[in-house]
C-alpha cells in the first residue's frame, strides 16, 4: 500500500506547499480478507487497536489542543517544537498490538521491551488505551481531556520524554541509550518461569556491539527455571539518516546469523495491514506454541537440550502509515521517517493539512466516542488487570521485591587476635558468606562475572551452586550445570545488562568484575543510575535493589597485568551520578569487606561500589570493631596512632582508604612510632567514601565539625588513596583544613611486576609517607633529618631488590604490624 | 596426540610430587607424512619455527636464567612469580608460523594482530626468531645471551608485560582489554589495499559486545581500494575458568553465525601437528587465493558485489604441547592451561622435573645453534626486511603518516562585524571545513559517526563524499557509496576501534557522537590514551596522529532527548589520563571551534576532545580574533567587561567555558553593565580546558602570576562551566583564588525540553550569575538588592513561559548581545 514519490507525487493533485514539491496524505485503508487465523471480527477488533495507538501517537508528537480533531487543525494547536520519533511506532504498536491478543488467548504473564529508540509515543499510547495510564496519572483521564493531556506532556517542558522511561506504564526499560533492550528482556526473565518477554529490538540498535553480543544470553535461559524472551527484529530498515545494515545484508544472510545465534526465526513482512495483520498473528501463534512445548518437555524432566528459541523478523515500511511522500520526497517507508515526517506543521498549512488528512486517515471518529474515551469493541481486546502489560508488576520491580535471608556476616568472618597478626584474601572471606547467601535464596539473588569469579576469588559459591551453562558441556567442563547461580560470560555488557533486568524486576544480585574493566560499562552503569534517580520521583514506582558492584583485582595489584589493566577512574564516574543513588566503599580488610556487603545486600535503590583485594592481605579488625568501624563509615584507629590523645590535635594525620593504601600507612606509623615516638601521630581510615563530602551534599555526608575533629583544623593530612588523588580533593575542597591536605593516589606509570614495585612506582609507598610527615610537620629537627635520609635509601634498596629478584624485598614482603621493617 | 587424565595418568611412571596427583610430562612428536600441499622439508621447516617459538614462549613464563637447558633445572634457574598465559600461545605461532610461508610465497605486505589475552610470548617470540626483537633492543641479541634477557624481562619488574603491547615488535593491537583485534584489524586495512592483516581472535574474546558487533566491519571494505583482514577464530574452547561459548554450540551453529556475518568460513581441527600443519597451509592457500580473486575483480573494474570474505577457524587445544596431565588433573585442552600449567615449577621438584622435559619436548638442541641463535634451517622460512611481520612499518604509524593537507580555516570563517550580530550553527560552519579537508586528502583521512553525521551538522562533507558502504543499496537509499570517507554504523565501538585501527597504522581521522554517548567508549578511550602514553617511551615508535572527537549534540541541547541524553562526564574520564597526552577544548562559537580543530589535526600522538553545539547560536570573535583567543587558549574578554581597567583588579570576574556558559555569561554581563553600571566586570572565555592546570601539571597549564593576573588574587569568580561543576575545583583547587571560585555546572536533575528550561534546571542561567555576583560582591546596595529581586522575578517568569508554551521566553528566544534583555 505504500505510495510512493516517483509514481504519483507530481501528477495527483496533492498539496504543494511552501517547500514546492508534493506532499500526500495517506489514504485511509480498507482491511480485505487474507489467509490466516484471524476471523474478520478479530481482524477489525485488532487494527483498530492498532489504528488508536497510532492515532494517539501521532497526536502526542504533533497537538497541544484540539485532540479528537473536533475543529480543523490551525496553528495554535500544534506544538512550537516537533520532536518524537514516529518511525518505528506503528510497527511497536503492531507487536503490542497483536501481544495483546496472544495474552488474552493464553493467560500470558507477559511485559513489553521497546528496544527502538525514541519509541515512548507507541507504548504511551496503548498504556493510555489500556486505562493504566489513568489509573497511575489521574490527569490523563481516559477521555477528551485527559488524551489531550497526554498529548500536551509529551517532550514538553515539565512532561515526559520522548522514549520509555520511568515514567512509562509498564516499562522497565529506558528507551535513551541503545543496545541493551535483549539483556534487560533476558535478565527479566531469569527465574520467571512463568513470565514472557516481548522485546522488539530494533535493526539500529542490533548495529551495536553490547546488542549484537547479547542474542548470546540464550545459553543461560533454562525453560524450567526461566521464563521465555521472544525478540522481534523491528526490521523497518532505516536509522535516522542512513539504511541498517541488516536490511542491506540478504534475506538469508540475516537468517542464518539469527540461526547462528542459536534462534529459529520467523518471518513477517508487508506493508498491507490486512495481510501483516494474519501473518504476525500466525507468527506469534507459532512462537509461543513452540515456547509452551519447549516450556512444558523441560518442566516435564525432559533432558534439557538448549532448544533454538523462536524469534520473529518484522519487517514492516519505517514510518508506516504516515504520509507517504513531503515536499515530494519520499518519507513512508525511508529514513525520512525517522522523527517528525511533516516537520513545518505549525507554520506550513500544506503541512498542517497533510497533517490533518493523515490522523483523519485512523479514523478517530470510529475508535473513540463522544466523550473521548476508546470505544467498546477496540477495548474489547485489551487484558484486563495486571494482565494488562501497561500494567504488569513486573515491570515495577519494587513491588515485587522479597528481602533477601541474609546470613549472620559476623559468624563468617576472621579471628583477629590482634591487628594485622593473620592475613587474609578479603573477597575469599566474602566468597564463604556470598555462598551462604546464594544458598538460602534460591531464586532471587544471582552472581554475574566476566569469567573472573574465581579469579577474584569468589569460588566458594560453587559449593553450593554451579555456572549457569544451558549450552553443551564438556568432558573436562567443571562446575557447570543447567540450575547454576552464577552467570559467567566474557562480557561485561552481558553481566551488567542482564543484572540490571534482573534488579529492574525484583530481584537481587552482585556484579564482580576486575577494577579497570569496569569502565566498559561506565554508559550502561550511568543510564541505571538515572533511571534510579528518575524514577525515585515516579510516585507509583517502587524502590529496587541497589545495583552491587565488586571491583577486585584492583589497581594496585594489577603488578603483573601491567598498565592496561590499572585504572580506578570508575569511582569518579560513580560520583558524577546524583549523590542520593550512589555509594563508594574501600573496607581495609576481611571483615570490613563482609560488613559492608552486608549493608549492600540490604540496602534499596542506590548503586553500591565495593572495592576489594583479592590477595592474602592483614585482617586488621575484628568483627565487633569492623562492625562498629562500618557504622561509622570513618574512624580514628587509635591502635595504630601514637600519642594522640583525645581532645587535642595531634601533630601530623595519616588518612588512607583502600586496602593497599592502609597497609602502606600502618607501615609508614610503624616507622614512624619507632624512629619518632615523640611525634603525635593520628592514623584515618574511610571505610564509605561519602563520609568526605560535606554533609549537605551527600547524605553520608559528615557534617564540618565531626570531619575537622577528625582531620584536624590546621594539622598536616597525609591522605594516602585507593584512586585518582584528585578525587579526594573534589570531595573536600570545602572542608576547613583543605590546604593542608596532601593526597597521594594512582597516577597513570606505566606497568610494573611486583606488588610493592607498583605502589612505589606512584610514590604511595611508606617510605613516602614517612617522607611526607619529615617534610610537613615543622620542627622535627635531626632526627627527622636523619629518618627522611634512611627513608630514601631503604626506598632505592626496595627497587634495586625487585628489579634483581623479581619479587618484594623481604623487609616488605615479610613486614608484620607494628615492626618498623627497615 | 592428547594424553588424558583419566586414560593413563595414574598407571604409567609419571611424576608425582607433593601435591599428590601424577603430572605428566608431554612426549615430543615426530612428524608424519600427511595429506596436503607442505612437501616433507617445508613441513619439518615450519615445524621447526613453531616449536622454537613454543620453546621461546615457555621460556619466557618460567626461566631466569640457564635458557638453552645447557644445565639440568634448578629453582634458581626459574622466575620466583610465574605470570603470562601459554593457553593461547601455541595456536597464534601456529597462525604466525603459515603466516610466514604465505608471506613468502605471495609477497604478502602483512602484519598480524594477537586478539587474545595476554599472549604476547608467542609474537615475543616470532620477533625474536625473525631477528627483529635485537635490531631494536640491542640487549636482546639473537644468541643465547639475548634468549636470557628475552626471558627475564617478560612479565617482570622494568620489563615487559605479558601482552602484546607497544613494546613487541611489529605490534599496533593492545592485548589487554579485550575485544578489539578485529576493529583495530580493519581499520589498519582501510586505505591499505596492499595489506593483509591475519587477525587471531580468541574464541573467549569474542563473546564480548565489542567484538561481537565488529565481524560487521567487512560491510564497509571495499577490495579495490582497501586491503583485507583475514580473521582466524582461536577456537581453543576455554578461558580462564570457563569454557568459551563458541566452542559449545554445535559447529553447525557456529557456521551459520559467521556466514551470517558475512564470511565463508574454513574449519581446521586436530591435535596432531603434522595433520594440523597441512590442513593450515591448505586452509590459508584457499583464503588468501580468495582473497586475491577477490580484489583482482574489484581492481579490474568488477561491479563490487560485496564477497563472502573468508576466515578460518581454527579449532586446536588449549595449550597443545604442555603437560598433559598436572597434579592428577587433565590440563592440555582444558581451561588449565590457561595461564601457567605448572604453576610450583620454582619450588616443587616434580613440577620443576616436568618442566625441563616439556621444554625440551620441543628439541632445543635442533632448533638452536651452540651460540644460542636459530638455525639456518628455521632462518630460511622467515620473510626477510619489512615482509617480517614484526618489522613491519605499518605496525609503527608514525613511520608512514603523512601531514594533511588542510585548507586555511580562516577561509572557512564567518564574517562577524560585532560581536553576537549573527547566530551560526557551529559545527556546521566546521563541516564545510571538514569537506575541504576531506576531498584534500582522499587516501588518508576519514569521519567516524555512528548514525549522527548530519544530525551533528557535519553534512557539507558529503557534497565531496559519500557513506562508504559495501553492501546492498536501496532505492531511497541516499548519500552511501563505495568509496566513500565517511564511516557511519550505530556502534560507538565500531567508530572508536575502527578509527584507532587507522590511527594506529599512520592516518588520520575524526570521529564525532553526542556528547552522552562517548560514554560507552570510556574505556576503549583509556585503552587507546594509554598506547599513546606507554609508546612514547619506547624509541623506535613515532607519533601517531591525535584521536580527535568532535563531540555534539551535548549536555545543554538535549532538552528534547532527555536526562538519557545529559552527561558532560567524559572531561572527567578524560583528565584522568596522563596530562601530556590528553587535551579538552571548549570552543565558545564558529570561528574558535575551526580554530581549535585545525590545531587539532596538525597535532600528534595526543587525544583532543572538543565539545560543541550544533544549534544556531552567536558567532562572537571575527575569524583574527578566533585566532588570537585560541592561541592563548583564555582570555579576557574587553568588550564585554564593564570598567575593567587594565593594572587594577575588577570588582568581578565572569568565566565561562563551552558555548551555552558563555552564551549566559554575556547575558548576565549584559544585564550588570545596563543595571549596575559602575560594576567593575571581568569576562574571561576558557577554551582551552588545560590552561586552568598549574603549569607544572600539564604543558598547557597557565603560571600562577598568569592564572592570578587573569582571575585577580581576591575577587569573586563565577565560572559558568560546561560540565561537571566540580571538575573546575579539581583543576583549579591550588590556585590563590580558588576560595574567591563559584562554579555553575550541570548536576543531575532530570529532563525537560526547552533549552533554556534546561539552563535554568541547572542554575546556569543568566539570573542566577547576576544573582551570584549581587551576592558575592561587597556593597553594592539597594539598587543591587532590587535588581535581585527583578532577577527572581524573571526567572520564574521564564519558566512559567516555558511550561504554557513549550519553548522559550521571548526575552531569551530574541535576545541579542548587548541588550539586557528584561
Amino acid at each position: 500500500m505504500t505510495r510512493t514519490a516517483g509514481a504519483e507525487g507530481d501528477t495527483s493533485a496533492d498539496n504543494v506547499g511552501a517547500h514546492g514539491g508534493a506532499s500526500i496524505a495517506p489514504t485511509p485503508y480498507v482491511l480485505t480478507d487474507a489467509p490466516g487465523p484471524l476471523a474478520h471480527e478479530e481482524l477489525v477488533a485488532l487494527d483498530a487497536f492498532w489504528r488508536a495507538a497510532n492515532y494517539l501517537a501521532v497526536g502526542q508528537i504533533y497537538l497541544m489542543a484540539n485532540p479528537l480533531l473536533r475543529e480543523p487543525l490551525i496553528p495554535e494547536h500544534i506544538k512550537p517544537r516537533l520532536l518524537g520519533h514516529f518511525g518505528t511506532v506503528p510497527g511497536l504498536n503492531l507487536v503490542w498490538t497483536h501481544a495483546n491478543r496472544a495474552i488474552r488467548a493464553r493467560d500470558l504473564d507477559a511485559v513489553f521491551v521497546a528496544g527502538p529508540g525514541h519509541g515512548g509515543p507507541g507504548p504511551n499510547a496503548c498504556a493510555w488505551l489500556e486505562g493504566t495510564y489513568s489509573e497511575l496519572y489521574s490527569d490523563i483521564s481516559r477521555d477528551a481531556a485527559g488524551m489531550g493531556a497526554l498529548f500536551a506532556q509529551f517532550s514538553f517542558p515539565g512532561g515526559v520524554p520522548s522514549h520509555c522511561a520511568p515514567e512509562t506504564p509498564g516499562s522497565f526499560h529506558e528507551g535513551g541509550e541503545l543496545g541493551y533492550s535483549l539483556l534487560h528482556a533476558f535478565g527479566a526473565v531469569l527465574d520467571n518461569p512463568d513470565l514472557t518477554v516481548f522485546c522488539v529490538v530494533g535493526d539500529g540498535e542490533a548495529e551495536t556491539g553490547p546488542l549484537a553480543g547479547s542474542w548470546h544470553a540464550n545459553k543461560f535461559v533454562n525453560p524450567a527455571r526461566d521464563g521465555a524472551v521472544l525478540p522481534i527484529l523491528a526490521l523497518n530498515q532505516y536509522k535516522i539518516a542512513n539504511p541498517t545494515l541488516f536490511a542491506r545484508i540478504p534475506e538469508d544472510e540475516l537468517m542464518s546469523l539469527l540461526r547462528g545465534y542459536g534462534y529459529d526465526p520467523v518471518l513477517v513482512a508487508g506493508d498491507d495491514p490486512s495481510r501483516v495483520h494474519q501473518d504476525m498473528a500466525t507468527a506469534l501463534d507459532r512462537c509461543l506454541d513452540r515456547i509452551a512445548a519447549v516450556q512444558r518437555a523441560a518442566r516435564d524432566g525432559a533432558d534439557g537440550a538448549r532448544p533454538a528459541w523462536p524469534m520473529i523478523v518484522l519487517r514492516t515500511p519505517k514510518g508506516w502509515t504516515c504520509p507517504p511522500v513531503v515536499n515530494g520526497d519520499q518519507v513512508e517507508g525511508t529514513f525520512r521517517a525517522h522523527q517528525v515526517p511533516l516537520p513545518a506543521a505549525r507554520t506550513d498549512d500544506t503541512h498542517r493539512a497533510v497533517l490533518e488528512q493523515w490522523l483523519r486517515s485512523y479514523r478517530p471518529d470510529e475508535l473513540f466516542d463522544a466523550d473521548g474515551a476508546p470505544v467498546a469493541a477496540l477495548l474489547d481486546q485489551v487484558p484486563v488487570g495486571a494482565r494488562r502489560m501497561s500494567a504488569n508488576p513486573v515491570a515495577n520491580g519494587g513491588e515485587l521485591i522479597r528481602d533477601l535471608r541474609l546470613p549472620d556476616w559476623r559468624e563468617f568472618g576472621v579471628e583477629v587476635e590482634a591487628p594485622g597478626a593473620i592475613k587474609r584474601e578479603a573477597t575469599r572471606v566474602l566468597g564463604g558468606w556470598l555462598r551462604e547467601v546464594t544458598r538460602r535464596n534460591p531464586d532471587n539473588f544471582l552472581t554475574f562475572a566476566p569469567d573472573e569469579l574465581a579469579s577474584n576469588r569468589l569460588q566458594d559459591i560453587l559449593e553450593v551452586t554451579g555456572r549457569d551453562w544451558q549450552a553443551e558441556i564438556g568432558e573436562f567442563d567443571v562446575d557447570l550445570s543447567r540450575t547454576g547461580r552464577v552467570i559467567e560470560v566474557l562480557s561485561e555488557h552481558m553481566c551488567e545488562g542482564l543484572l540490571e533486568g534482573y534488579l529492574l524486576t525484583g530481584r537481587h544480585g552482585v556484579f564482580t568484575c576486575y577494577e579497570a574493566f569496569i569502565h566498559i560499562v561506565d554508559a550502561m552503569f550511568n543510564q541505571h543510575a538515572k533511571w534510579l534517580d528518575a524514577s525515585a520521583a515516579v510516585p507509583w514506582r517502587r524502590p529496587l535493589a541497589s545495583l552491587n558492584y565488586l571491583l577486585s583485582s584492583h589497581v594496585w595489584r594489577q603488578d603483573h597485568n601491567g598498565f592496561t589493566h590499572q585504572d580506578p577512574g570508575f569511582l569518579d564516574v560513580v560520583l558524577n551520578k546524583k549523590p542520593e543513588i550512589v555509594r563508594v566503599y574501600l573496607p581495609p580488610d576481611a571483615n570490613t569487606l563482609l560488613s559492608v556487603y552486608d549493608h549492600c545486600l540490604r540496602s534499596r535503590h542506590y548503586v553500591n561500589v565495593v572495592v576489594a583485594g583479592k590477595q592474602p592481605q592483614e585482617a586488621w579488625l575484628s568483627v565487633p570493631e569492623a562492625a562498629v568501624h562500618c557504622a561509622r563509615g570513618v574512624g580514628i584507629w587509635e591502635w595504630a596512632g601514637n600519642g594522640d590523645v583525645t581532645g587535642t590535635a595531634p601533630d601530623v594525620v595519616l588518612a588512607c582508604a583502600g586496602d593497599v593504601p592502609t597497609l602502606e600507612t600502618l607501615a609508614a606509623a610503624a616507622i614512624l612510632r619507632n624512629r619518632l615516638p615523640d611525634l603525635r601521630v593520628r592514623v584515618v581510615n574511610v571505610v564509605d567514601l561519602m563520609r568526605l563530602l560535606p554533609a549537605e551534599e551527600h547524605p553520608h555526608g559528615l557534617p564540618d565539625s565531626e570531619f575537622d575533629t577528625l582531620f584536624t583544623r590546621d594539622r598536616p593530612v597525609i591522605f594516602a588513596f585507593h584512586g585518582y588523588p584528585w578525587l579526594i580533593h573534589r570531595l573536600t575542597y570545602r572542608r576547613t583544613n583543605h590546604a593542608g591536605l596532601h593526597v597521594r593516589g594512582y597516577k597513570e606509570k606505566g606497568t610494573t611486576t611486583t606488588p610493592f614495585d607498583m605502589v612505589m612506582l606512584n610514590d604511595l609507598d611508606r617510605y613516602h609517607l614517612v617522607m611526607d610527615v619529615v617534610d610537613r610537620v615543622p620542627g622535627l629537627g635531626e632526627r627527622a633529618a636523619a629518618l627522611r635520609q634512611d627513608m630514601v635509601d631503604a626506598r632505592w634498596r626496595a627497587r634495586a631488590w625487585t628489579r634483581e629478584h623479581g619479587a618484594d624485598i623481604p623487609a616488605v614482603a615479610d613486614w608484620t604490624w607494628p615492626e618498623p621493617g627497615l
